[in-house]
Formats: C-alpha cells, structure tokens, sequence
C-alpha cells in the first residue's frame, strides 16, 4: 500500500481503495451522512480509524472509517505548491531578520490551503502572503521544525535556542520564530532561559486563526512580531501577538512573563503580574517601560540551551495525593514546581511527602494557582512550615516558567544548592519588583 | 510538659520553660535579633522549630528556635474571650439564616485576636463585631470545622453538605458558610453537585485580610453575604466576596463557575467564562441575570454528598511525563481530569497512556489551562485525536470545578458509562450556554 501521509491501518486502506492522495477532494459517506473537502495529511500521532478533510469552510472534520465508510475521490488536488509572485527585491538598507518557523497555526496557510502538509515558508511564499513585510526587513526563512506546539518538548527548546544563535552570528538583526500558541508560553520562558547576553530581539508569534479563514490574526501579528525584531530598541525574548480585540494594535510581552488564557480569543496572550513591554501600533513601536536593555550588536550572545526533563508541575487539588509526590522521587526526579493554593499552600497531608522529596536532595518550589498576585509563605502556618521543610518560595513567578526555570536549571547544573541559587536569581524578568502596580487580569 | 496548643519538640520546650502560654506576650532573642508578640497557636501539620508571634502590626512570624534562641514571657495574655455586649434582640420578623464556621482569614478575628484559636463564632460574638447583622436576619451560628482552607478535603464538604442539609430541614431561609479562600471555589463547586433541588441560597464567604487588620474584608464581605442567604431571590450555592477593588460592591458568583484568581486582592474571586449571577451594593441586590432558579422554601432538598477520592487533576506542561497516567491507573483511580493546553490538546508522546487509561475503564475528561475559553477538541489533529480515544471535552467547564465533579460523580456511581453521562450533563451551571458574550478576565 502506498504510504499516503500520517494515515495507518483502517483509514489508510480506505484512501488506497480510493485511490485518493493528499490534497485530492475526496466524499465521504457513511448511511446517509457524508462530508465532502480536501483530504489533509495527519500527525504522527494519528489514530488508525480517522480520515480528516478541509471543508469549503476552512474548518476541518474528522471521519470514522467503519464497515460501511466509503470513500471517493471527487477532484485531483491542486499541486501543493504556491504560485507566489517573484520574491519583491530586498531592500539593502532595510535590518535583517531571520523567520524560523516551527509549525502551528500560523504556518497553515502554508500547510493546508491546497492539502500540502510541509511547511513552504520560502521568504518569496511569506511576501506573497504579506507583501507588507518587504517594507520592514530584509527576510531570511528557515524551516525548522513543523509539528502542533503541543508536541513541543524540551529538545525542541534546544534546537530553536541553537537557530535563533546561529542566526544571530550570521548578522541577523533580530529573529522572529513563528510558532503554534498551545505552548508558545513556554517556550518563550526556554528561550529566556536560553539566551543569555542577547544582542537583538528574540520575538515569538503565532495566530489564533489560521489564515486560511477570513477572521486570521496571522498577517497582523506576523507584522507586528517583524517590526519589533527589525526595529525594537531592546534585546529580549519577546511574544507579539494581539494585545485587544481590536486590530491594529500589537502587545509584546516578555518570555519570562506570558501566558496564554484564552482558548481561542486572538488577545490570549497576557502579561501577568507585570505591563507588555511595548505596543505597535500602525508600525509603530512604543515602549511602555523603560527598564530594558538596549539593542547592541556587538554584545557577545552566551547560549546556555541545556534542558533537564527531570522535573515536573504538580497543581494542588484537595484530596492530592501525596504519593505522586514519592513517584517523583523513586523516578529520579532534580525538581518540583507545585501550583499551590492562595499565597502558596498545599494541605498538611502531603507535608510527609514534601519532606521525603527536600530530604532525598529534590529542589522544591512553590508558586499559586491563583495566577495572578505573588506567593507569601510567611503569613500562615502552611507557609511557614513549607519554607521551614525548604520549600523555596517563587514570589510572582508564573508556575509555566517555573517549571521551565526549573527544566534549564538541571540542564546547568547536578547540584542542589546551585540550583536554589539559580532558581531564586531574576534571570530573564520572571521575577517582577514589589513596587509595580497591582496587574490583575485583563484591562 | 503541658500541652501547649500546636507546639512540638523544640519550640514547645523553649515555650514551657519560658513558663508562657497561648495569648501570652512573648519576646524571643536570638543574637541580636528579637521580635516582640502575643503567642499564637500552631497547626496540626506544625514543625517543632518555630514559635509564632502574632505582631503589633497584626502580622504573623515564625521564628525559629535555636540553641542560643531565647524566650521570655513579657506579659500575660488577656482571657481569651469576648467582652461582648449582650446580643441584640433578635428580630422576629427578620429570615432566620444559619451561619456554619469551617475556618480561615475569616474566622480569624475571633481566633487570634486575643491569641485563642478555637473559634468562639457564637451569634453574640459575631454582633459584636458586625453589628449590622441583626438588622438583617435573625442569626444562628454553628462551629462546624476550624481548618484552614488548604487542608479542606472530601470528607469537610460531605459534613458541610449535610450540615446545611439540617439547618435547611430546621427552618433556615438561608446558610452562610464561612471559609478559607484557599480552597473556597472548590468547596463551592463540591457543595453546588452535593446539594440538589436547593429550596434557599447557600452562600459562601471568606476574606482576604483577617479582621484584626485595618484593611479587612470581613465585615462587607459577611454582610453581603448575609443579605443574599436572607433575601437572594434564587436558590444556588453561590460565593460572595468583594467583587472589584471598591468597598461597597459584593459579586455573587455562582459556585460552579468561580476561581480564586489572584493570592491577595480583595475581588480575588472570578466567574470565569460567565458574569457573577447578582451584585449586593448598599444592601441591596441586583440581579444580574434572569435566568435563576427562585428560592421556594416548599421544595425538598436531595443531598447527594458522597465523593471519590479516586479521581484526580493533571495539569499537562511539556515534557510531562506520560508514566503519571499509568500510576493513576495502576492506583485504582477512576477518573482523570486534565488541564490540557488550548483548545483541549495533549502531546502525542501522552496518548499511548491516556489510550490505556480509557482501556483501563477510566473516565477521562480533557479541560484547558487558558481557564478562559472553552475546549473545542474538533479543529485540531490532537483534539480529535483524543477524543476518538474516548476523551470527553469538558466545554467551558472550570478545571477545578472539572475535578470536584469527577470526585463527586464516583461517590454516586461505579459504572463508567453512568459517570461519563453525569460528566457531560449540565447539573449545577458548570457549563455555560455557548450564546454568552465572550467573558476574559476581569473589566
């Protein structure tokens, strides 16, 4: 049987049957149902009994392949390649700047309109999509990974924060990594952790709608995260995506800072307990802090791109049970990031636990499932008596980063107190000043 | 030794030979560092290293005993008991609402004030803080629990459950029920499943700052929280708190929809994906929404106050580790809830263990860690994924809410098809029409 992308068994055999291909309009029909779009390619991780097509909607459905599923090949699908205009002429006094893409919704324009899967983010297919950005940089691209930002783990970390380096050495003026919103919040944090020294902006981006469907956010955004890596006056790791639900205006956030907190508004992306560093608005960027550190060319990037998977998150719950706890640490875990309760509690029944971790060299940190506010362990009991077990308390860091801060500490180091030590310094601003305002929520 | 409340090893042998008691005034030395305080009690789950002080300030601190740490009694304590005036007449005409104490900030006048730590919430006492009271309902007062909020588990909400249950049977219009914030959303929750066909408001309360402290909630929050369980026009388990930073203004959530959103701020409690049902502003209430179920003191509660303890929370980040499920499942659990990324994904380095948990007849139920939004498990490969291995997507049901039902529908249930009906309904308000305007974050 010919290999058809990402299907198995079942579905693949269907498709065979038909004689159908990737980017092919196929009918299905099961009884008096069926369905009618382009056949797109799956994930690694696909089941064997789903067949998935493009409707003319833009949405895409999954059917099951039973007993009594046809499948018929209704079209010959467009040859998945993009007739993209001449690449525009780089403008030789325009800032460089290198477009890594990584998957996600933002790149399936580029996957899923004609059925192709792989990622053809080529500068002159991005130009022809967004014309405007010829305007702002000289665009390098690179395809770096294509998969769903949920399957993002930590080598994925490792290999963008390796790029992002290489693209820097090789001149860029500032680096944009496009990238699927699910966990681009993490991955912000990684390469936070990750970059040391920068010299140029660092600026994730995704879009909440793909931009094959009339509502997508990705041109916007895409604009907004290449001004900010051409023009921006800081050296950070950043995150540019909408800011409101209105359309013009652009929040960049920092790595250390963000978080994703709604599944599908296109301004889910939120700096807690801290302002977005910046807005750009109809290209323009405006600073909303002065507290960052200036571009500078000349600044000698150190990476440090190390990640341990040695260490886990645990959300508190009442009845938790504390022996997830002992898992952890018969497992070989380095580290433990609890979301605990209010100011940083967790319920006396896993005190025995907690200790047997601290006691077995685990470095354990407490943040609050609250989200938003920082955790104060000396005003009750519990507190006290986590941080009198050794529990170090993680004051307004986000519990994603904490558990990413936690991952690229055991990538430095073997040891304990080093670690404690590397958790407690403010490393990328995931720490905020207690003299900020009170950032609660969403203006 | 004399038992002295809470104190063990250490702390308690440099207190005893110190000759001091609870409520005492206390100075500890250690070097040149002494603090000055009246001796508060500790908790169960206490270390035997520290003696706690209750400041001029109001604050709390631990100190740590060590060899050179030096005790003195420096004055002692007043007799832990109210000078209270006597309690006003009650008025005859006014709703009888019973008020059941379980602990927290908000109990904690009574606590530590004087340094006792029983509280002594009879209805004179509570006049005698809040006057107020009287002219709003007739109060009886019951002592049902004296824990902080973290500690809470299954066993607290199945007494509290039955407790209001008996002062419902016994003529109450209404019940307050007092409670650490920690934890006061899942109670919420828990008690919105255990009670069913309510006949009078249930309200919970807490508050942010402990009522020996110039800026506390306590008062407002208890008022308005009386005047809803005595003339709320609906019958829901609700959470009343401050609802923004003003003083005056109490948001009434309803229970299955609110989450403890920031570890400090007095409006710390969110409906999330939903408006607060009703605001109290100067005593009055405004309904916020029409669409309630009206109190009727002829309708017959049903208590349905049994809970699993076999269920659990997961909180998916990158690089978890998928042996987490199978230890779930190799525990005899029966239900997992995760908070999976977006719109309801999980890596594809999971699915092998969450495919063996659905063999394993577990009930698995996929909400997101956005806590905005609402899961929509159909636009992506994984989402669909998931849910052809028997996933449920739980809509825009809160996390935390997600598992208290679990844990709730295995204490009425063995059977998994029984539990995965009961997980889709729609029994307490958890899940929210899909016609709501688009509520993110707080305004």
């Amino acid at each position: 049987m010919k290999e058809i992308l990402g299907y198995k068994g079942r579905a693949l055999k269907a498709i065979s049957e038909a004689g159908a291909e990737i980017g092919d309009t196929a009918k299905v029909t099961c009884g008096k149902q069926s369905h009618e779009g382009i056949l797109i390619p799956r994930s690694e991780y696909a089941d064997v009994e789903h067949v998935v097509l493009k409707l003319r909607s833009g949405y895409n459905v999954g059917v099951r392949v039973t007993l009594g599923t046809k499948i018929q090949k209704v079209g010959k699908g467009a040859t998945p390649k993009f007739e993209a205009p001449p690449p525009p002429k780089q403008k030789p006094d325009l800032p460089k700047v290198a477009i890594l893409s990584t998957g996600g919704t933002i790149a399936s324009r580029v996957d899923y309109r004609t059925g192709a899967v792989r990622p053809a983010m080529t500068a002159s297919d991005l130009y022809s999509v967004v014309p405007e950005l010829a305007d702002i940089a000289q665009i390098k691209t690179r395809i770096l990974l294509s998969v769903f930002s949920e399957h993002i783990k930590a080598e994925h970390w490792t290999a963008i924060a390796e790029a992002v380096a290489e693209e820097i050495s090789g001149g860029a003026d500032g680096v944009v990594i496009t990238h699927g919103t699910d966990t681009m919040g993490y991955t912000a944090a990684a390469l936070s952790f990750a970059l040391h020294n920068l010299p140029v902006p660092v600026v994730l981006v995704g879009s909440q709608r793909s931009s094959d469907r009339p509502s997508s956010d990705a041109a916007t955004n895409l604009i907004g995260a290449l001004t900010v890596a051409a023009k921006g006056p800081f050296a950070h790791v950043t995150l540019a995506m909408h800011g409101t639900v209105s359309d013009t205006s652009i929040a960049v956030h920092l790595g250390a800072k963000v978080r994703k907190c709604h599944t599908s508004r296109r301004d889910t992306f939120k700096s807690v307990n801290a302002s977005p560093i910046a807005i750009v608005d109809e290209g323009q960027i405006v600073m909303l802090t002065s507290n960052y550190v200036e571009r500078d060319r000349a600044r000698q990037l150190v990476l440090k791109s190390e990640f341990s998977e040695k260490a886990a998150l645990i959300k508190f719950h009442p009845n938790m049970n504390p022996k997830i706890i002992d898992w952890y640490v018969e497992n070989g875990y380095r580290g433990l990031v609890f979301e605990g309760s209010g100011l940083g509690h967790i319920a006396g029944y896993c005190f025995d636990a907690i200790r047997n971790a601290v006691k077995h060299d685990l470095v354990v940190g407490m943040t609050s499932q609250c989200i938003w506010g920082r955790v104060n362990m000396n005003v009750y009991d519990s507190g006290r008596d986590l941080q009198a077990m050794g529990v170090v308390p993680l004051d307004d860091m986000l519990p994603e980063t904490a558990i990413v801060k936690m991952m690229w500490i055991f990538g430095q180091t073997e040891d304990a107190d080093q670690a404690k030590t590397l958790l407690k310094k403010n490393i990328a601003g995931e720490f905020s000043p207690r003299t900020l305002p009170d950032i609660f929520g969403v203006e």
